[in-house]
Protein backbone atom coordinates (compact mmCIF):
# COMPACT_ATOMS: atom_id res chain seq x y z
CA UNK A 1 0.00 0.00 0.00
CA UNK A 2 1.26 3.74 -0.62
CA UNK A 3 0.12 6.22 0.99
CA UNK A 4 -1.89 8.95 -0.77
CA UNK A 5 -0.07 11.91 0.18
CA UNK A 6 -0.07 15.72 -0.66
CA UNK A 7 1.97 18.81 -0.31
CA UNK A 8 0.02 21.92 -0.12
CA UNK A 9 1.29 25.35 -0.67
CA UNK A 10 -0.98 27.76 0.40
CA UNK A 11 -0.77 31.96 -0.45
CA UNK A 12 -2.54 34.39 2.07
CA UNK A 13 -5.02 31.34 3.56
CA UNK A 14 -7.01 31.85 0.43
CA UNK A 15 -5.58 29.84 -2.86
CA UNK A 16 -2.98 27.30 -3.02
CA UNK A 17 -1.51 24.49 -5.44
CA UNK A 18 -1.40 21.05 -4.32
CA UNK A 19 1.34 18.16 -5.41
CA UNK A 20 1.38 14.75 -4.93
CA UNK A 21 4.22 13.32 -3.04
CA UNK A 22 6.55 9.98 -4.06
CA UNK A 23 8.89 10.70 -1.37
CA UNK A 24 10.15 12.90 1.05
CA UNK A 25 14.19 13.34 0.66
CA UNK A 26 15.62 16.16 2.64
CA UNK A 27 14.02 18.07 5.47
CA UNK A 28 16.42 20.04 7.94
CA UNK A 29 16.46 23.48 9.72
CA UNK A 30 19.91 26.15 8.79
CA UNK A 31 20.74 28.99 10.57
CA UNK A 32 17.94 30.86 8.58
CA UNK A 33 15.71 28.67 7.75
CA UNK A 34 13.74 25.26 7.04
CA UNK A 35 14.64 22.98 4.24
CA UNK A 36 12.86 20.60 2.44
CA UNK A 37 13.31 18.68 -0.88
CA UNK A 38 10.23 16.47 -1.97
CA UNK A 39 9.95 14.54 -4.85
CA UNK A 40 6.84 14.93 -6.63
CA UNK A 41 4.69 12.87 -9.36
CA UNK A 42 3.95 16.22 -11.26
CA UNK A 43 6.93 18.38 -10.94
CA UNK A 44 9.97 15.69 -10.15
CA UNK A 45 12.18 17.21 -6.97
CA UNK A 46 11.11 20.13 -5.65
CA UNK A 47 13.21 22.53 -3.25
CA UNK A 48 11.05 24.15 -0.72
CA UNK A 49 12.28 27.12 1.80
CA UNK A 50 10.36 27.78 4.82
CA UNK A 51 7.36 25.27 3.67
CA UNK A 52 7.69 27.86 0.26
CA UNK A 53 8.30 26.25 -3.29
CA UNK A 54 11.58 27.56 -4.37
CA UNK A 55 11.84 25.25 -7.74
CA UNK A 56 11.25 22.06 -9.05
CA UNK A 57 12.95 19.97 -11.80
CA UNK A 58 10.56 20.13 -14.29
CA UNK A 59 9.70 24.09 -14.36
CA UNK A 60 12.49 25.87 -12.98
CA UNK A 61 13.80 26.05 -16.62
CA UNK A 62 10.73 29.37 -17.30
CA UNK A 63 12.20 31.16 -14.02
CA UNK A 64 16.02 30.70 -15.01
CA UNK A 65 15.94 31.32 -18.44
CA UNK A 66 13.82 35.03 -17.51
CA UNK A 67 15.98 35.69 -14.95
CA UNK A 68 19.11 35.05 -16.98
CA UNK A 69 19.12 35.16 -20.86
CA UNK A 70 16.58 39.03 -20.89
CA UNK A 71 18.92 40.80 -19.07
CA UNK A 72 22.22 39.27 -20.64
CA UNK A 73 22.05 39.44 -24.39
CA UNK A 74 20.78 43.84 -23.81
CA UNK A 75 24.42 43.70 -23.18
CA UNK A 76 27.00 43.12 -25.76
CA UNK A 77 29.75 41.68 -23.25
CA UNK A 78 28.73 40.91 -20.40
CA UNK A 79 31.89 39.91 -18.59
CA UNK A 80 30.69 40.04 -14.57
CA UNK A 81 27.61 38.92 -13.03
CA UNK A 82 26.14 38.81 -9.53
CA UNK A 83 23.65 36.48 -8.77
CA UNK A 84 22.02 37.65 -5.38
CA UNK A 85 20.68 34.84 -3.87
CA UNK A 86 20.19 31.41 -6.47
CA UNK A 87 22.12 29.22 -3.84
CA UNK A 88 20.47 26.07 -6.05
CA UNK A 89 22.84 27.11 -8.79
CA UNK A 90 20.00 27.28 -11.95
CA UNK A 91 20.86 31.04 -12.50
CA UNK A 92 24.55 29.64 -12.64
CA UNK A 93 23.97 27.42 -15.32
CA UNK A 94 21.92 29.55 -17.66
CA UNK A 95 24.62 32.57 -16.82
CA UNK A 96 27.50 30.05 -17.85
CA UNK A 97 26.03 29.89 -21.40
CA UNK A 98 26.89 33.51 -22.05
CA UNK A 99 30.41 32.99 -23.60
CA UNK A 100 31.77 36.40 -22.56
CA UNK A 101 31.35 35.74 -18.74
CA UNK A 102 34.53 35.80 -17.27
CA UNK A 103 33.34 35.47 -13.77
CA UNK A 104 30.18 34.92 -12.09
CA UNK A 105 29.91 36.28 -8.32
CA UNK A 106 26.99 34.00 -6.13
CA UNK A 107 26.36 35.70 -3.13
CA UNK A 108 23.78 33.47 -0.55
CA UNK A 109 22.95 33.88 2.70
CA UNK A 110 22.26 30.28 3.16
CA UNK A 111 25.02 27.78 2.95
CA UNK A 112 22.73 24.76 3.44
CA UNK A 113 20.64 26.05 0.41
CA UNK A 114 24.09 25.36 -1.69
CA UNK A 115 25.00 22.22 0.39
CA UNK A 116 21.41 20.55 -0.61
CA UNK A 117 21.05 21.45 -3.49
CA UNK A 118 24.13 20.33 -4.27
CA UNK A 119 23.58 16.42 -2.91
CA UNK A 120 19.55 16.69 -4.52
CA UNK A 121 19.32 18.37 -7.52
CA UNK A 122 21.86 17.58 -9.70
CA UNK A 123 20.41 19.11 -12.96
CA UNK A 124 20.27 22.46 -11.26
CA UNK A 125 23.28 22.62 -9.04
CA UNK A 126 25.13 20.81 -12.15
CA UNK A 127 27.26 24.58 -11.96
CA UNK A 128 27.87 25.58 -9.15
CA UNK A 129 31.64 24.25 -9.01
CA UNK A 130 32.48 25.25 -12.40
CA UNK A 131 36.03 27.47 -12.27
CA UNK A 132 33.78 30.28 -13.46
CA UNK A 133 32.13 30.79 -9.72
CA UNK A 134 33.32 32.53 -7.10
CA UNK A 135 30.50 31.83 -4.00
CA UNK A 136 30.07 34.38 -1.41
CA UNK A 137 28.16 33.14 2.05
CA UNK A 138 26.90 36.10 3.10
CA UNK A 139 24.25 38.08 3.65
CA UNK A 140 23.65 40.28 0.19
CA UNK A 141 22.36 43.94 2.06
CA UNK A 142 26.10 44.08 3.29
CA UNK A 143 28.32 42.35 0.60
CA UNK A 144 26.21 44.70 -2.10
CA UNK A 145 28.08 47.81 -0.07
CA UNK A 146 31.35 47.28 -0.90
CA UNK A 147 30.82 47.08 -4.23
CA UNK A 148 31.20 49.93 -6.32
CA UNK A 149 31.65 50.31 -10.04
CA UNK A 150 32.05 46.14 -10.54
CA UNK A 151 29.59 44.51 -12.40
CA UNK A 152 28.07 44.33 -16.35
CA UNK A 153 24.87 42.28 -14.73
CA UNK A 154 23.47 41.73 -11.38
CA UNK A 155 20.71 39.35 -11.23
CA UNK A 156 18.50 39.07 -7.49
CA UNK A 157 17.35 36.03 -7.55
CA UNK A 158 15.50 35.84 -4.28
CA UNK A 159 13.17 34.10 -1.95
CA UNK A 160 9.56 36.43 -1.27
CA UNK A 161 9.57 39.52 0.54
CA UNK A 162 9.57 37.90 4.16
CA UNK A 163 11.95 35.74 6.35
CA UNK A 164 15.91 36.57 5.31
CA UNK A 165 14.85 38.02 1.80
CA UNK A 166 13.49 40.70 3.16
CA UNK A 167 16.40 43.57 3.02
CA UNK A 168 16.47 42.93 -0.61
CA UNK A 169 13.39 45.05 -1.64
CA UNK A 170 14.26 48.66 -0.35
CA UNK A 171 15.19 51.43 -2.01
CA UNK A 172 18.98 51.02 -0.43
CA UNK A 173 19.60 47.91 -1.25
CA UNK A 174 18.34 48.93 -4.77
CA UNK A 175 20.47 52.02 -5.00
CA UNK A 176 23.46 50.19 -3.74
CA UNK A 177 23.10 47.46 -6.68
CA UNK A 178 22.80 50.77 -9.36
CA UNK A 179 26.14 51.63 -7.87
CA UNK A 180 27.42 48.35 -8.15
CA UNK A 181 26.80 48.45 -11.89
CA UNK A 182 30.02 49.37 -14.23
CA UNK A 183 28.79 51.74 -17.40
CA UNK A 184 25.46 50.43 -19.40
CA UNK A 185 24.99 47.93 -16.27
CA UNK A 186 21.75 45.54 -16.05
CA UNK A 187 20.21 44.37 -13.29
CA UNK A 188 16.90 41.85 -13.16
CA UNK A 189 15.18 41.28 -10.24
CA UNK A 190 12.29 38.44 -9.45
CA UNK A 191 9.62 40.98 -8.59
CA UNK A 192 6.71 38.33 -7.42
CA UNK A 193 3.54 37.24 -9.20
CA UNK A 194 1.07 39.81 -10.72
CA UNK A 195 -1.94 37.78 -10.22
CA UNK A 196 -1.21 36.42 -6.94
CA UNK A 197 1.12 39.54 -5.41
CA UNK A 198 0.02 42.49 -6.56
CA UNK A 199 0.84 44.55 -4.12
CA UNK A 200 4.39 43.58 -3.78
CA UNK A 201 4.51 43.55 -7.42
CA UNK A 202 3.62 47.56 -6.98
CA UNK A 203 5.52 48.21 -4.35
CA UNK A 204 8.60 46.85 -6.03
CA UNK A 205 7.60 48.29 -9.33
CA UNK A 206 7.24 51.81 -7.19
CA UNK A 207 11.13 51.56 -5.35
CA UNK A 208 12.53 50.58 -8.80
CA UNK A 209 11.51 53.42 -10.52
CA UNK A 210 12.74 55.89 -8.06
CA UNK A 211 15.91 54.25 -8.25
CA UNK A 212 16.67 53.18 -11.98
CA UNK A 213 15.56 55.02 -14.88
CA UNK A 214 14.67 51.91 -17.02
CA UNK A 215 12.01 49.62 -15.47
CA UNK A 216 10.85 47.33 -17.61
CA UNK A 217 8.65 44.24 -15.75
CA UNK A 218 8.60 40.95 -17.74
CA UNK A 219 6.57 38.16 -17.32
CA UNK A 220 6.35 34.35 -17.74
CA UNK A 221 4.44 30.92 -16.83
CA UNK A 222 6.32 29.20 -13.46
CA UNK A 223 3.12 26.51 -12.89
CA UNK A 224 4.57 25.92 -9.34
CA UNK A 225 4.63 29.39 -8.01
CA UNK A 226 1.37 31.18 -6.80
CA UNK A 227 -1.17 31.64 -9.54
CA UNK A 228 0.79 29.94 -11.88
CA UNK A 229 2.63 33.21 -13.35
CA UNK A 230 5.50 35.22 -12.09
CA UNK A 231 7.50 38.81 -13.26
CA UNK A 232 10.91 39.64 -13.19
CA UNK A 233 11.85 43.25 -13.98
CA UNK A 234 14.46 44.43 -16.24
CA UNK A 235 16.30 47.80 -15.18
CA UNK A 236 19.42 49.99 -15.99
CA UNK A 237 20.44 53.91 -16.55
CA UNK A 238 19.46 53.82 -20.31
CA UNK A 239 19.82 50.63 -22.06
CA UNK A 240 16.59 49.48 -23.32
CA UNK A 241 15.69 45.72 -23.50
CA UNK A 242 16.28 44.36 -26.91
CA UNK A 243 18.47 41.53 -28.12
CA UNK A 244 21.78 42.99 -29.03
CA UNK A 245 23.80 39.92 -29.76
CA UNK A 246 21.77 37.93 -32.37
CA UNK A 247 24.05 35.05 -32.70
CA UNK A 248 23.77 34.41 -29.06
CA UNK A 249 20.23 34.59 -28.87
CA UNK A 250 20.42 32.15 -31.73
CA UNK A 251 22.14 29.65 -30.34
CA UNK A 252 20.64 29.97 -27.23
CA UNK A 253 17.26 29.30 -28.66
CA UNK A 254 18.50 26.02 -30.02
CA UNK A 255 18.91 24.31 -26.62
CA UNK A 256 16.34 26.50 -24.43
CA UNK A 257 13.16 24.80 -23.27
CA UNK A 258 11.52 28.10 -23.01
CA UNK A 259 13.06 30.98 -24.42
CA UNK A 260 13.82 32.08 -28.01
CA UNK A 261 13.70 35.66 -29.87
CA UNK A 262 9.85 35.71 -29.92
CA UNK A 263 9.73 34.49 -26.28
CA UNK A 264 12.05 37.81 -25.91
CA UNK A 265 9.80 40.14 -27.29
CA UNK A 266 6.91 38.89 -26.05
CA UNK A 267 7.21 38.54 -22.58
CA UNK A 268 7.22 42.40 -22.01
CA UNK A 269 3.61 43.00 -22.79
CA UNK A 270 2.24 44.44 -20.14
CA UNK A 271 -1.15 43.12 -19.21
CA UNK A 272 -4.00 45.63 -19.09
CA UNK A 273 -4.46 45.18 -15.40
CA UNK A 274 -0.78 45.03 -14.78
CA UNK A 275 -0.47 48.97 -16.64
CA UNK A 276 -3.09 49.64 -13.51
CA UNK A 277 -0.35 48.45 -10.85
CA UNK A 278 1.57 50.53 -12.48
CA UNK A 279 -0.15 53.63 -13.04
CA UNK A 280 0.75 53.62 -16.52
CA UNK A 281 -2.59 54.67 -19.18
CA UNK A 282 -4.25 51.88 -20.98
CA UNK A 283 -4.74 52.98 -24.54
CA UNK A 284 -1.93 55.55 -26.38
CA UNK A 285 -2.47 55.38 -29.96
CA UNK B 1 -17.23 29.44 14.13
CA UNK B 2 -16.54 29.41 10.09
CA UNK B 3 -15.73 26.46 9.33
CA UNK B 4 -12.42 26.08 7.32
CA UNK B 5 -13.69 24.84 3.45
CA UNK B 6 -11.12 23.89 0.68
CA UNK B 7 -12.49 23.19 -2.71
CA UNK B 8 -9.34 20.91 -4.80
CA UNK B 9 -9.31 20.42 -8.46
CA UNK B 10 -6.53 17.37 -8.84
CA UNK B 11 -5.57 16.98 -12.26
CA UNK B 12 -4.41 13.42 -13.42
CA UNK B 13 -3.79 12.80 -9.81
CA UNK B 14 -0.58 14.96 -9.91
CA UNK B 15 -1.15 18.35 -9.23
CA UNK B 16 -3.98 20.69 -8.47
CA UNK B 17 -5.45 24.19 -7.16
CA UNK B 18 -7.16 24.49 -4.28
CA UNK B 19 -9.38 27.51 -2.90
CA UNK B 20 -10.68 28.41 0.04
CA UNK B 21 -14.89 28.44 -0.17
CA UNK B 22 -17.09 30.86 1.62
CA UNK B 23 -20.11 29.53 0.69
CA UNK B 24 -21.49 26.69 -1.98
CA UNK B 25 -24.24 28.76 -3.93
CA UNK B 26 -25.64 25.89 -6.09
CA UNK B 27 -25.55 22.32 -6.58
CA UNK B 28 -27.46 20.32 -9.15
CA UNK B 29 -27.34 17.43 -11.88
CA UNK B 30 -28.62 18.57 -14.94
CA UNK B 31 -29.47 15.91 -17.92
CA UNK B 32 -25.59 16.12 -19.10
CA UNK B 33 -23.15 16.91 -16.02
CA UNK B 34 -23.07 18.30 -11.97
CA UNK B 35 -23.27 21.90 -12.08
CA UNK B 36 -22.07 23.49 -8.95
CA UNK B 37 -21.70 27.49 -8.34
CA UNK B 38 -19.13 28.10 -5.15
CA UNK B 39 -18.34 31.50 -3.90
CA UNK B 40 -14.46 31.34 -3.13
CA UNK B 41 -12.57 33.98 -1.37
CA UNK B 42 -9.47 34.23 -3.77
CA UNK B 43 -11.49 34.16 -6.88
CA UNK B 44 -15.13 35.54 -6.34
CA UNK B 45 -18.29 32.87 -7.69
CA UNK B 46 -17.01 30.01 -9.43
CA UNK B 47 -18.71 27.57 -12.08
CA UNK B 48 -17.86 23.67 -12.07
CA UNK B 49 -19.02 21.35 -14.72
CA UNK B 50 -18.31 17.79 -13.63
CA UNK B 51 -16.17 18.95 -10.70
CA UNK B 52 -14.04 20.60 -13.12
CA UNK B 53 -13.67 24.82 -13.15
CA UNK B 54 -14.85 26.37 -15.56
CA UNK B 55 -14.71 29.85 -14.90
CA UNK B 56 -14.55 32.48 -12.06
CA UNK B 57 -15.92 35.98 -11.43
CA UNK B 58 -11.88 37.34 -11.18
CA UNK B 59 -9.97 35.28 -13.73
CA UNK B 60 -12.76 34.84 -16.28
CA UNK B 61 -11.45 37.80 -18.40
CA UNK B 62 -8.33 36.16 -19.76
CA UNK B 63 -10.30 33.34 -20.86
CA UNK B 64 -13.35 35.11 -22.56
CA UNK B 65 -10.70 37.99 -24.18
CA UNK B 66 -9.10 35.47 -25.96
CA UNK B 67 -11.31 33.29 -27.30
CA UNK B 68 -12.92 36.84 -28.52
CA UNK B 69 -10.73 39.61 -29.42
CA UNK B 70 -7.75 37.49 -31.09
CA UNK B 71 -9.97 36.06 -34.11
CA UNK B 72 -12.87 38.52 -34.27
CA UNK B 73 -9.93 41.86 -35.20
CA UNK B 74 -8.33 39.45 -37.78
CA UNK B 75 -11.55 39.94 -39.49
CA UNK B 76 -12.33 43.19 -41.07
CA UNK B 77 -16.16 43.25 -40.41
CA UNK B 78 -17.73 40.15 -38.53
CA UNK B 79 -21.29 39.82 -38.66
CA UNK B 80 -22.49 36.58 -37.96
CA UNK B 81 -20.93 34.79 -35.08
CA UNK B 82 -21.10 31.05 -33.79
CA UNK B 83 -20.19 30.51 -30.35
CA UNK B 84 -19.92 26.41 -29.46
CA UNK B 85 -20.51 25.49 -25.99
CA UNK B 86 -20.10 28.95 -24.22
CA UNK B 87 -23.41 28.86 -21.53
CA UNK B 88 -21.90 31.06 -19.17
CA UNK B 89 -22.35 33.58 -21.74
CA UNK B 90 -19.23 35.36 -21.05
CA UNK B 91 -17.91 34.97 -24.51
CA UNK B 92 -21.05 36.87 -25.81
CA UNK B 93 -20.23 39.84 -23.89
CA UNK B 94 -16.59 39.95 -25.32
CA UNK B 95 -17.99 39.39 -29.07
CA UNK B 96 -21.37 42.23 -28.36
CA UNK B 97 -18.26 44.98 -28.44
CA UNK B 98 -17.27 44.46 -31.89
CA UNK B 99 -19.87 46.95 -33.21
CA UNK B 100 -19.68 45.21 -36.75
CA UNK B 101 -21.09 41.85 -35.20
CA UNK B 102 -25.11 41.51 -35.75
CA UNK B 103 -25.70 38.02 -34.56
CA UNK B 104 -24.27 35.06 -32.43
CA UNK B 105 -25.55 31.88 -32.12
CA UNK B 106 -25.02 30.43 -28.81
CA UNK B 107 -24.80 26.38 -29.56
CA UNK B 108 -24.86 25.23 -26.07
CA UNK B 109 -25.86 21.39 -25.31
CA UNK B 110 -26.79 22.10 -21.56
CA UNK B 111 -29.56 24.62 -20.86
CA UNK B 112 -29.22 24.13 -17.34
CA UNK B 113 -25.47 25.99 -17.38
CA UNK B 114 -27.32 28.68 -18.77
CA UNK B 115 -30.10 28.92 -16.30
CA UNK B 116 -27.17 28.37 -13.50
CA UNK B 117 -25.06 31.20 -15.01
CA UNK B 118 -28.09 33.77 -15.32
CA UNK B 119 -29.32 32.73 -11.73
CA UNK B 120 -25.45 32.85 -9.92
CA UNK B 121 -23.10 34.92 -12.21
CA UNK B 122 -24.56 38.08 -13.86
CA UNK B 123 -20.77 39.57 -14.36
CA UNK B 124 -20.58 37.29 -17.05
CA UNK B 125 -23.92 35.58 -17.78
CA UNK B 126 -25.04 39.52 -18.54
CA UNK B 127 -25.72 39.29 -22.49
CA UNK B 128 -27.38 36.10 -22.50
CA UNK B 129 -30.70 38.59 -23.20
CA UNK B 130 -29.13 40.73 -25.72
CA UNK B 131 -31.17 40.99 -28.80
CA UNK B 132 -28.16 39.85 -31.32
CA UNK B 133 -28.18 36.84 -29.64
CA UNK B 134 -29.83 33.54 -30.89
CA UNK B 135 -29.54 30.77 -28.72
CA UNK B 136 -29.88 26.43 -29.66
CA UNK B 137 -29.93 24.46 -26.99
CA UNK B 138 -28.49 21.65 -29.17
CA UNK B 139 -25.23 19.29 -29.54
CA UNK B 140 -22.70 21.19 -31.62
CA UNK B 141 -21.51 18.03 -33.28
CA UNK B 142 -25.16 17.44 -35.17
CA UNK B 143 -25.91 21.52 -35.27
CA UNK B 144 -22.46 22.35 -37.18
CA UNK B 145 -23.52 19.61 -39.99
CA UNK B 146 -26.20 21.90 -41.22
CA UNK B 147 -24.40 25.24 -41.24
CA UNK B 148 -22.52 25.92 -44.75
CA UNK B 149 -21.11 29.38 -45.58
CA UNK B 150 -22.81 30.59 -42.57
CA UNK B 151 -20.91 32.04 -39.92
CA UNK B 152 -17.75 34.84 -40.02
CA UNK B 153 -16.15 33.32 -36.94
CA UNK B 154 -17.13 30.20 -35.00
CA UNK B 155 -15.23 30.38 -31.55
CA UNK B 156 -15.02 26.80 -29.79
CA UNK B 157 -15.76 27.94 -25.92
CA UNK B 158 -15.63 23.74 -24.84
CA UNK B 159 -15.25 22.17 -22.16
CA UNK B 160 -12.78 19.29 -22.27
CA UNK B 161 -12.42 16.76 -24.26
CA UNK B 162 -14.09 14.34 -22.17
CA UNK B 163 -18.00 13.86 -21.13
CA UNK B 164 -20.55 16.03 -23.49
CA UNK B 165 -17.47 17.93 -24.98
CA UNK B 166 -15.71 14.57 -26.41
CA UNK B 167 -17.02 15.10 -29.95
CA UNK B 168 -16.02 18.63 -30.53
CA UNK B 169 -12.14 17.48 -30.57
CA UNK B 170 -12.75 15.12 -33.81
CA UNK B 171 -11.35 15.94 -37.52
CA UNK B 172 -15.08 15.94 -38.91
CA UNK B 173 -16.18 18.12 -36.19
CA UNK B 174 -13.64 20.89 -37.41
CA UNK B 175 -13.95 19.82 -40.99
CA UNK B 176 -17.56 20.73 -40.46
CA UNK B 177 -16.64 23.95 -38.55
CA UNK B 178 -14.53 24.94 -41.35
CA UNK B 179 -17.03 24.18 -43.74
CA UNK B 180 -19.78 26.39 -41.84
CA UNK B 181 -17.46 29.34 -42.46
CA UNK B 182 -17.62 32.09 -44.90
CA UNK B 183 -15.29 33.59 -47.53
CA UNK B 184 -12.43 34.91 -44.50
CA UNK B 185 -14.06 33.70 -41.75
CA UNK B 186 -11.94 32.62 -38.86
CA UNK B 187 -12.26 29.93 -36.08
CA UNK B 188 -10.90 29.82 -32.52
CA UNK B 189 -10.96 27.08 -30.36
CA UNK B 190 -9.78 26.43 -26.54
CA UNK B 191 -7.17 24.01 -26.86
CA UNK B 192 -6.28 23.30 -23.05
CA UNK B 193 -2.98 23.65 -21.36
CA UNK B 194 0.29 23.75 -22.91
CA UNK B 195 2.08 23.02 -19.60
CA UNK B 196 -0.64 19.93 -17.39
CA UNK B 197 -2.12 18.73 -20.53
CA UNK B 198 0.46 18.26 -23.22
CA UNK B 199 -1.12 15.02 -24.90
CA UNK B 200 -4.35 16.60 -25.55
CA UNK B 201 -2.77 19.93 -26.90
CA UNK B 202 -0.21 17.85 -29.63
CA UNK B 203 -3.55 15.84 -30.84
CA UNK B 204 -5.68 18.83 -31.25
CA UNK B 205 -3.32 21.02 -33.22
CA UNK B 206 -2.26 17.73 -35.16
CA UNK B 207 -6.10 17.47 -36.05
CA UNK B 208 -6.26 21.23 -36.80
CA UNK B 209 -3.49 20.29 -39.06
CA UNK B 210 -4.89 18.22 -41.24
CA UNK B 211 -8.47 20.82 -41.57
CA UNK B 212 -7.22 24.39 -41.91
CA UNK B 213 -4.25 25.71 -43.77
CA UNK B 214 -3.67 28.41 -40.90
CA UNK B 215 -3.45 27.03 -37.89
CA UNK B 216 -1.57 29.50 -34.81
CA UNK B 217 -1.68 28.58 -30.97
CA UNK B 218 -1.69 31.03 -28.53
CA UNK B 219 -0.96 31.20 -25.32
CA UNK B 220 -2.04 33.43 -22.22
CA UNK B 221 -2.53 32.20 -17.99
CA UNK B 222 -5.60 31.51 -16.58
CA UNK B 223 -4.76 31.44 -13.09
CA UNK B 224 -7.66 28.63 -12.02
CA UNK B 225 -6.91 25.92 -14.83
CA UNK B 226 -4.47 23.49 -14.55
CA UNK B 227 -0.78 24.57 -15.04
CA UNK B 228 -2.00 28.12 -14.16
CA UNK B 229 -1.56 28.24 -17.97
CA UNK B 230 -3.62 28.15 -21.46
CA UNK B 231 -4.30 28.23 -24.76
CA UNK B 232 -6.32 28.48 -27.39
CA UNK B 233 -5.94 28.24 -31.30
CA UNK B 234 -6.61 30.43 -34.27
CA UNK B 235 -7.47 29.31 -37.43
CA UNK B 236 -8.13 30.13 -40.95
CA UNK B 237 -7.84 29.05 -44.41
CA UNK B 238 -5.23 32.03 -45.37
CA UNK B 239 -5.67 35.03 -43.11
CA UNK B 240 -2.46 35.12 -40.73
CA UNK B 241 -3.75 36.34 -37.19
CA UNK B 242 -2.86 40.14 -36.97
CA UNK B 243 -5.65 43.31 -36.17
CA UNK B 244 -6.96 44.39 -39.09
CA UNK B 245 -9.19 47.00 -37.32
CA UNK B 246 -6.53 49.60 -35.52
CA UNK B 247 -9.44 51.49 -34.44
CA UNK B 248 -11.68 49.17 -32.62
CA UNK B 249 -8.41 47.37 -31.10
CA UNK B 250 -7.77 50.96 -29.42
CA UNK B 251 -11.20 51.00 -28.40
CA UNK B 252 -11.10 47.60 -27.12
CA UNK B 253 -8.08 48.18 -25.05
CA UNK B 254 -9.38 51.42 -23.04
CA UNK B 255 -11.26 48.61 -21.12
CA UNK B 256 -10.19 45.67 -21.48
CA UNK B 257 -8.54 43.92 -18.41
CA UNK B 258 -5.76 41.64 -20.05
CA UNK B 259 -6.16 42.61 -23.80
CA UNK B 260 -3.87 45.24 -25.23
CA UNK B 261 -1.95 45.66 -28.95
CA UNK B 262 0.99 44.40 -27.31
CA UNK B 263 -0.67 41.57 -25.55
CA UNK B 264 -2.28 40.81 -28.94
CA UNK B 265 1.59 40.42 -30.99
CA UNK B 266 2.97 38.33 -27.58
CA UNK B 267 0.43 35.42 -27.14
CA UNK B 268 1.40 34.20 -30.44
CA UNK B 269 5.17 33.70 -29.52
CA UNK B 270 5.42 29.81 -29.05
CA UNK B 271 7.55 28.54 -26.18
CA UNK B 272 10.44 26.37 -27.25
CA UNK B 273 9.15 23.14 -25.29
CA UNK B 274 6.17 23.78 -27.54
CA UNK B 275 7.87 23.81 -30.79
CA UNK B 276 9.02 20.09 -29.77
CA UNK B 277 4.89 19.59 -29.18
CA UNK B 278 4.20 20.59 -32.50
CA UNK B 279 7.31 19.01 -34.33
CA UNK B 280 8.54 23.01 -35.26
CA UNK B 281 12.42 23.27 -35.73
CA UNK B 282 13.57 25.45 -32.48
CA UNK B 283 15.88 27.92 -34.25
CA UNK B 284 15.22 29.40 -37.56
CA UNK B 285 16.97 32.16 -38.71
Amino acid sequence: LVLDIWFTEKHEDKQGITLKVKKTLYSGVSEFQKIDVIDTEAFGRMLLLDGLVMTTEKDEFYYHEMISHIPLLTHLNPERVLIIGGGDGGTIREVLRHPSVKEIVLCEIDEAVIDVSRDYLPSIACCLDDPKVDIHIEDAVEYIKGQKNAFDAVLIDSTDPLGPGVGLFTEEFYTNVKESLRENGVMAAQTESPVACQKEFKLINALLNKVFSVVKPYFAPVPTYPGGNWSWTFCSQGLQPEIRNEALAIELEKTSKYFNRDIYKAVFAVPNYVKDLMALPKAVK
